[in-house]
């Protein structure tokens, strides 16, 4: 049962030769959802093997370019090699003129309907509920609407004791309600209660996308307990004045976050090309939070299964 | 005095981890002409080390996906890094909704003018002419309006024999007649004859860029004498129907072409997806047109001074 994140490029809005800008792959189960597209989305996703007939659902935060240049390419691949399912966007609604103008000037050839789904809201709305998974938009504080995600696995159902199972002689249909946590009353007036019968196989995983933003104090609320976190952190903290003037996080913010959020574990990037050594970004988010990695391109990050 | 052409990408419609979609730059002394912008171009040039700053004139082709995705980025990346000077983009009329819909998402805190001049027309036409180069756009065959370039060096000034200007002791009047051409009368009616006074230090260089196209005969009369043709070649003949379907060219196509025009060299690029020995260009252009190579990304193809 996977669940794991990947980057495809960790530049900011200055893309260098190799740093490709903002586009990440979270993979849940045989799900790929990609969150933002910067331009080279497409041939990252190539050459990390990253298949794009799995991807049904595209998450934008915001449209600056860095975060989107890459849709014109994608879906115009996307196209080429066949594709003719619907393609999901989840996008501000600043993102339906420019998907409008897309599909007018290069969609003319298309066998699959964009669905734009409008993000918006002061607060974390649910955005996708499906059965075994929750995606959830929460507001950012950058230039412009923005927005970030918090995928979130449902709690799963339980697992019964096997050796229960035969010393009761459970019928299936006492395992069901057992499995869905609830208690079994027999006909004999016998109580089997659910939490003597019963075990959770592993805790919900949770991956967190925060994007361009300002640090803001309500951000750890939107996330608490998050197993993942990704943060962009543009400048570290001795260009702390830039980044509040251009309404971006330092890594001390981006730590501060997910300390209060109480995090299992962060990643940054979207790194200014000012900086060529990224140690920097590196020990100051260690400094406050110190299961910290760079989201370099291209590494899986793996969520596990624990169990509670 | 440099000519040289280098291509960022000879990917066709699908790139691929290694080959990049169309973009080229062709360096006449230090003025470098952008040809096509194909997504990842922005990285491309970084990549091979030109400076975005160099660049005033852009040529489009057509507005096909593969030939124009890279632009958002650049001029995002030129506003970024603080252009201010008036960029220069030949491209056909199709290409004008495009750049406005740029524009209004994205353009807002651009510092510099962005110009489309309009590419048209069923015969060649000259589109810049400046003191020592002249560009003319001419009409290709392919799905959509799209055109090829034909970058000209001007006749040079002629050089005057040293040994003769002290012999014949030449004023500088003199000097500058000869040099522009002419033969010189002097007061006593003696004939100082240019073509015995000087030489032409080097024949003027040429560049032309034919890109999707299918092959038709006027194609290379359009380009006669060319120094440096680079001819797309999606196909070899392996799928010449294919090739004929879609409006490309096979590889035998694009030797031809150079063959005709009397062509000084053949460049060949923007390959299929479908092949990853490409060989089979090389391979089939060379036995109708030898001088052929692929113009690898990156690779700097030099048109060296010929003297006459």
């Amino acid at each position: 049962m996977n669940f794991s994140f990947t980057s495809l490029g960790c530049a900011s809005a200055l893309p260098t030769v190799n740093r490709f800008p903002s586009a990440h792959v979270l993979k849940v189960r045989e799900r790929l959802f990609l969150i933002d597209c910067g331009e080279g989305c497409q041939m990252q996703l190539r050459r990390y093997g990253f298949s794009f007939l799995k991807i049904r659902e595209i998450f934008i935060s915001h449209t600056h370019g860095d975060h989107i240049f890459g849709i014109y390419g994608l879906l115009s691949t996307m196209s080429m090699i066949g594709r003719s399912s619907d393609l999901f966007i989840y996008a501000p609604s600043t993102f339906g003129e420019i998907l409008s103008s897309l599909l007018k000037h290069f969609g003319g050839g298309f066998n699959f309907k964009v669905v734009h789904i409008v993000v918006k809201g002061d607060e974390p709305e649910k955005i996708i509920d499906s059965k075994s998974l929750e995606v959830l938009s929460f507001p950012l504080k950058h230039r412009g609407e923005c927005y970030g995600y918090l995928f979130r696995e449902k709690m799963p159902l339980k697992n019964v004791f096997k050796e229960l199972v035969a010393k009761n002689d459970l019928t299936l249909f006492e395992i069901a309600r057992l499995k869905e946590g609830l208690d079994v009353v027999r006909e004999s007036g016998e109580v089997l209660k659910n939490s003597e019968f019963t075990y959770l196989p592993y805790l919900p995983r949770s991956f967190a996308y925060c994007s361009d933003t300002a640090p803001f104090e309500t951000l750890s609320s939107y996330i608490e307990g998050v197993s993942l976190l990704y943060h962009e952190t543009t400048f570290a903290s001795d260009l702390g004045k830039l980044a509040a003037q251009t309404m971006h996080s330092t890594a001390s913010d981006a730590a501060i976050c997910a300390k209060n959020s109480n995090a299992g574990k962060l990643l940054i990037g979207h790194f200014s090309t000012r900086y060529h050594d990224l140690s920097i970004f590196l020990n100051e988010a260690r400094e406050i939070f110190s299961d910290c990695e760079i989201a370099e391109a291209g590494k899986e990050f793996i969520v596990p299964l624990i169990k509670p």
